[in-house]
């Protein structure tokens, strides 16, 4: 269990931020250590999700369901991000969830627990 | 690593309580969704357990031990909680997670960590 | 390792059909049993990939990702199948597995090697 | 997929034996390795299914559907030999797998199908 | 996603001593219960590790992509800690990092970002 | 299972060879298809073991570990393939097998199994 989906923490909304800010700050440091590995890495990572055959939405929510299923709270709340700002609806988004629930099983309703919430804060913070 | 984890936070006694808080307010929220798949999975999900050839103790310990060879805290909190409310003795809790650790390996160890933990907790609740 | 990978089954021309007949019996079987748990998963899981808010094309190129990060060789076989049904383009496959393999790292290759193998044999089927 | 699944190798009525044959082959070499380490770990993996606070019918449910979320085929097919051994009815063996399907999601299904067919193998050899 | 990771904790620099802390109070309560299965596991995990055909070092190199890979941030804080102990320099700490990102995939990327958070601190407390 | 571990496949020697011509084609097909991420993807798999501050040998042996508790068999050949390239030793090797084989658990077993049959497959060819 992650305490970052307390109550608490989530009531003085600075979840999302602190997930930003220790991303970003430690994204800085492994990049600039200049392991050619891992930097070519990461520019691959972003690549991937580039629009091609398939528009970037639809990347987006693949990117979501594969986190989902590996059960990383970090990745799903860092596609849940991206999907916001793709303009994937609610619907979408939980039926992508839901599907990363059938596929993962009961094994990935606490983070999907976490994933609503992430959901639920992001819609808040745009309206 | 998970810090509900750290003294300090179930020295104040919160952790199991905080874990039952989010966890209704979270599930509340997502079959208010109404999403059919989810909202069924959950049903699903509930009859597993129901007594049948093997009777509700057994079951949540196969819960227990699923629980924790995939490296799930919260689910492995959620079937301990059950295994308690069910009057499962403390060997056999150890021996079921015993055997996870045999199956799983050392990584499993955190878990374990936690898990006793936990365990601790809910006697200490009823005492 | 799978050994449908070797080149001579798949010469032979049989492993789809193999894969079609034993998933055919096996569910057959399982269905009979009446297990109720069980029984429900099995139509649920057919439930997830129905049209929504997203379509069914893009379910199944959920299903396809998520089987893959997984590690699920028949699972993406299965939703290979589908996907083909569906008419997804060749590039859109091998988008949708790219993604499945920066997420899932290098140890999803054998599966990708496997994924394009049948793909390219229900392409031949398809000609 | 593993194409012991099929029908043909199955209705020749080896798999089982096969199985058998390689495990122990293989487990002669290991341990004649005299490697301590590993050694050990055979030993704790048989000392762990043992009768104490549990019975050994409930360690190999455990232990069974510990191997199917885990989605190991010869983990369970193990296990589900000794549960046999053991006397586990049809119905608790299933009631044990569907609770592995719950917790593992739809990715275990292939795995299950695997099982079930294993299962009606040692069924067979039975009577 | 744990927020052992965010700024805060980590600047008041008790991340290191909280896990070490109940680390060691935890395997004290476990290895009391005097399971034996549980103690002797222990046991083991402390052999795999002593030198060999292979040195301490090369082992906990070891240890630490398997940690990695497995997505495991107590098992990796662990494994970083010894290999600070065993005089790992930072460029053979990153590379094996590096390899269990390639083999991993992204999914590793969150529990990179808190290894070499895990690092730097290492590194600081040493100087 | 995999039948690749069969006594009758291994006693005709064509495991490996069979692994490598389907290994072989299949990454000529994939790279020859040109999805960009994909091939900077074989690329940089290419580059992860490449020597640096660590050498090549000590970086087959992590990816051989990365490889056994992941549980890839596929994964597993082709590191222990470089690895006899490298000179490893079979002591050494046994040691690489007995820390995943600890980390990773009794579910390792069947994997280890094929490894270590790989293995004296290679030790054959060479003599």
């Amino acid at each position: 269990m992650s305490d970052e989906s307390t109550d608490d923490r989530h009531e003085h909304g600075n979840a999302l931020s602190e997930f930003r800010a220790f991303r970003e700050r430690m994204n800085t440091e492994i990049l600039g250590e200049n392991n050619l590995v891992i930097n070519r890495f990461f520019a691959l990572d972003g690549r991937a999700y580039e629009a091609g055959a398939l528009d970037v939405k639809t990347k987006e929510l693949l990117g979501l369901v594969a986190s989902l299923v590996l059960r990383c709270d970090d990745c799903v709340t860092y596609h849940l991000i991206r999907c916001a700002e793709e303009g994937v609806s609610r619907d979408a988004a939980f039926e992508t969830l839901s599907i990363g629930l059938v596929v993962g099983g009961s094994i990935v309703i606490p983070h999907l627990r976490r994933a609503v919430d992430r959901w639920n804060e992001l819609e808040r913070a745009r309206s």
